[in-house]
């Protein structure tokens, strides 16, 4: 479909060319980038309210900075259409987000204007500042470094080391604070109550207003005259302005805040902002969704909104005739009220994704129960645990990617102290179109070498209800992980009795002959999928969902393994350390001998695309699982016919 | 050997019996504490200057609170010494960091006063957080949660992350701001400056001074009275005040800073702030090491000294009549400047341990290209990721256990866009005393499952130089990890010429027969050792010193395996995940069915002791390997003469 821009935007293939328009121009710059951006996501789909609140900085920005060797750091990225359409990528902008088509965030591979790759929050500030390090000791004195960070990223810990170090650091880097009060959901903390407060009522007005009203009542005469008055206010404005804000005390020059929206007052502001040298903040504020009022009215819903008639602002839902399956997302939701409503001691974490996640079920319905903690995966996870110290159930709902972040909180407060904190890691496995930033493709290896954890993962909606029943468990005792992937589960039925599951216990789903498949989550389906697939080759695989990758099954294991000479393994993770490698481990130490295919996300970054076309790619889905069964029983055959007396 | 305490701590067995004293006796009560932890750590070891800096402190805490009803949690916890003296380990502090004995933290198991393991930093907030928003949850409004931080431990993000949500959390916390311009070495950031600057002259002082000034030029008169003037001042201390400080912009009431070694006057505040609801800040003003002077003076070398003589302040070395190897970390120090010398590209980063680290060489030799960023390890990785695209080659030197805190950094920032950033991961493996919170257990399973990673292990200090010196070559293009332990190598003679070493192969020690022992690092003695050992036996591994967990060496893989039946992994990381596993995954794509025994840290938190007793206890030091061959050795014996046809 062709989609055609704006006549000025359509003459830009380059900052270059922007700049070659005059100040005035760059209103109807605006409108256009934001009109396409409208036209071509409202078809193609993608993240769309962040990049429509950063329309007018995204041209003021390229309008007066010297890019690509100034150097422009998106923080997340999603926001950054714009920044992509202004760069050359116009066109290839329909592809945003396919398979082998643009990259939904900034990306260095793609273009030199993507000085640094991003996808997960609040890495800007550090980036920059390490380009501006670089360019002090290089001697590059006429090269900036700008960072482009919003309030949401800002809750996170490591844009707060980094504003630590900028500070005294002594480089050219402006950090800009792009204040929209949103996360993907409302944003929260006492940082967002703050930046709320200097945006609407900044401390120095307050206090002005309290000087005059003082100053007011001063018995102003031939002494003590007026202009006195103003020249005491004067100082004080400038005691409190210096003194007065979190910024500053972090030894950043704050501006601001301005707004965002007001292409004029950007431009001006950034072209003398370029030349002060040093560590400094401006602080914008804009509407996120900005220019498209559905979007301004619910944030939430237009974030990543799918594809819409962007005239009625319909989002198209796709209709079925009968029952679907519901998304884990939703079933975690409502089973986590099923589950707080039984025990009280149930309580729900999210760092910043209660709609992502279906927490919001329950932090709606209790509200002292479920906190949004804000992007701060490090502290959701140490706060889990020190509820955990306390004899409370927490469920920390963490993407597993995101889960990378706090790590070492699971390491060092939980697992080492053996706390019963249940993580359900949302997201696990490929995730599709977000691509390799948000693929949850380590969290297997990286939670199975830790001592004490239990890591399961369930094939359907049923597992996800039992698993986490069984969780919360007084009699369980350890950290719980349990993973699921991003999307559709596969029972239109799902909600069935809650019943205990025994941990380290798997489930043999078929016998067969010669091989088994092990599969472990949910893509023990693409495994039924390629058994069903195989039956009428008249080759019978087992199948055993192994439902825990830690502890291991060891009845079951030994029961495969001595049942069958070939064996299969399937996860939705990466094939190293894994898993797999978990039944490798226990065949070694068992003394089994078997041969084994391990299938899962290969040991490379994996781009982006549907989850379909991934599966595919990386050689699991059913069709893959099918042939990898089949290769096994033709060197099986192979064998048997080079030595046909064994 | 007897250590008598002081009268008064004699009879201390519990905070109980600490409140029966008068407050005038609390000073007694310190300098004893005070004078035991002197006397214990001088022949015992152990952290010593940080303790001595919370004496009073510890004190005035168990005095003031209802603990362990009240919760008290000590970040990072190597100054908690007084406290567990004080709750009833008097005697047993004999054994601190001893095999089986008390632990150097604080620890859940240990005893009910220390309501949350420590060892790494910045974890009190979030966990005193989880205490206290339980306790509001329960309906228990008289209970009260503390957490003890460092102005160190506060430059980390999960601090400000927890502090952001405490703000708004509703909840009784106290935030005691232990503020001594010191972690092990200076404190560094902007945060440090600032503190700095409110505690020497607190922003109200600033104000105040300039609105004196101001209003002393006022013509103060009949209608313009001094009483005016100081109602003005009254007016806008108040407004400053509120409006100054960081930790107020969070939304936590400031108080201090105060005296930390003013017992009465810790007391008093403590008292009164039990009573504030809702989550406050205290800032006190400590020095590291107080009451031992030499301490004092060289806080960094005092901070964990060895044993010493108490009176003249001699720290006791060990004296060799021959050349002894030195520590991989001096090596590591030493070697940064060699590069650095002969690349200009080359830069150091720590978080926060340039003692610890030894790149400490390099920062005082070349300021300029060598920074210590603060306990920072998120942004540590990131702005090394940052400096990287600018071409730069980074030395990023990290513990392996703090390396958690930066995990997602190192996939999100370095591997995904494969930037060539340097990783020298000190304290890999087991680090001995400071136990299961530091013991650098899990890097190769967690580093080895990202793609594009390179994991090298050196097994003396000539490989890691040139291991050091290969990963900063223009033509190595990937992220690459060099491991090494805590402590010293095995070549007094090390200063080797550098040189390059192929990335992805290993060496071949010593041929042999049946058995193969495959070694990943400084275990690779271990094993040489173990080989000689077993000579006099008849029995003849070979030896690979692997010396690459990835790429793994294929050529030289396929040789053992082909050679030898019988296989031994050795490595100084978890069992689960790691270099054995890696074998185990190469052998089951090749089809081979050696038998494999994995040696290494076992699946299950190993605790403190000395590294030789860990190693013993972990089975893989010599002995153990020794053994572990003869084992393998025995079964196949076993097999041929229960199958002699064979
Ligand atoms: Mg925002
Ligand atoms: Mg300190």
């Amino acid at each position: 479909m062709q989609i055609p821009p704006g006549p000025l935007l359509q003459q830009i293939d380059s900052p270059e060319d922007l700049k070659k328009l005059s100040k005035e121009q760059l209103h109807q710059v605006c409108d256009e980038l934001r009109q396409y951006i409208i036209d071509v996501v409202s078809v193609h789909g993608g993240h769309f309210a962040a990049s429509l609140g950063v329309v007018e900085l995204s041209v003021a920005l390229h309008y007066v900075y010297n890019t690509p060797y100034d150097q422009l750091v998106w923080d997340v990225g999603h926001q950054a259409y714009g920044h992509k359409i202004l760069t050359g990528r116009r066109e290839s902008f329909l592809s945003n987000r396919k398979y082998k088509g643009l990259s939904g965030f900034p990306k260095r591979s793609e273009s030199e204007y993507d000085t640094f790759g991003v996808g997960h929050s609040s890495t800007s500030i550090s980036a920059a500042l390490g380009m501006a390090m670089a360019a002090r000791y290089k001697g590059e004195k006429d090269r900036k470094s700008v960072a482009v960070i919003g309030d949401g990223s800002m809750t996170a810990g490591m844009a707060f080391e980094a504003m630590n170090h900028a500070g005294v650091a002594d480089s050219d880097v402006l950090i800009i604070l792009n204040d929209n009060c949103m996360s993907i959901d409302p944003n929260v903390g006492a940082l967002k109550e703050y930046l709320t407060d200097i945006s609407t009522s900044p401390a120095y007005n307050k206090v002005r207003d309290e000087v005059w009203n003082l100053l007011g009542k001063l018995p102003v005469g031939k002494k003590f005259t007026r202009d006195m008055a103003s020249k005491l206010e004067a100082s004080f404005k400038g005691m409190v302005n210096k003194s007065s804000n979190l910024f500053e005390a972090l030894n950043l020059r704050y501006f601001g805040p301005i707004d965002g929206h007001n292409i004029t007052k950007l431009v001006d502001t950034l072209s003398d902002l370029r030349h002060i040298p040093g560590p400094k903040l401006l602080h914008i504020v804009t509407v996120k969704g900005k220019g498209y009022a559905l979007a301004e009215k619910d944030q939430t819903k237009w974030h990543a909104p799918g594809l819409f008639d962007k005239i009625t602002g319909e989002i198209y839902k796709k209709k079925f005739d009968v029952p679907q399956a519901p998304k884990y997302q939703d079933v975690f939701g409502h089973t986590m009220i099923e589950l707080a409503e039984a025990n009280e001691k149930v309580m729900g974490i999210t760092p910043a994704m209660p709609s992502g996640s279906s927490l919001k079920f329950m932090m709606e319905k209790m509200p002292h129960r479920a906190f949004d903690v804000g992007i701060c995966e490090q502290h959701a996870v140490t706060l889990s645990a020190g509820l955990a110290t306390q004899g409370l159930r927490v469920f920390c709902n963490i993407y597993s990617s995101f889960m990378q972040r706090a790590f070492d909180q699971v390491v060092h407060d939980v697992a080492i102290q053996k706390l019963p904190v249940v993580f359900c890691l949302d997201r696990a496995g490929l995730v599709g179109e977000d691509g390799p930033t948000h693929h949850g493709a380590y969290d297997i290896p990286y939670f199975r070498c830790i001592p004490n954890m239990i890591i399961s993962a369930p094939m359907n909606e049923q597992e996800l209800r039992n698993l986490m029943y069984t969780a919360q468990l007084e009699s369980t005792e350890l950290p719980f992980v349990i993973r699921y992937p991003r999307g559709e589960g596969v029972m239109p039925e799902w909600r069935k009795p809650l019943e205990a599951v025994t941990i380290g216990k798997g489930r043999r789903l078929r016998t067969g002959k010669d091989v088994a498949i092990l599969s472990f989550g949910h893509p023990g389906n693409f495994a039924a999928a390629a058994i069903r697939e195989l039956k009428g080759e008249g080759i019978e695989p087992a199948h055993y969902d192994m439902r825990f990758a830690k502890p291991l099954d060891a009845e079951l294991l030994h029961e495969a393994l001595r049942s069958y000479d070939k064996i299969v393994t399937v996860e939705d993770g990466t094939v190293v350390g894994g898993f797999g490698a978990a039944v490798l481990e226990f065949m070694a130490e068992h003394g089994y001998k078997n041969d084994v295919r391990i299938l899962g996300i290969p040991d490379r970054v994996v781009e982006h695309g549907t989850l379909k076309e991934l599966h595919k790619e990386c050689g699991y889905d059913a069709p893959a699982i099918a042939e990898a069964v089949r290769d096994l029983c033709r060197i099986s055959v192979a064998a048997i016919i080079a030595q046909p007396e064994a």
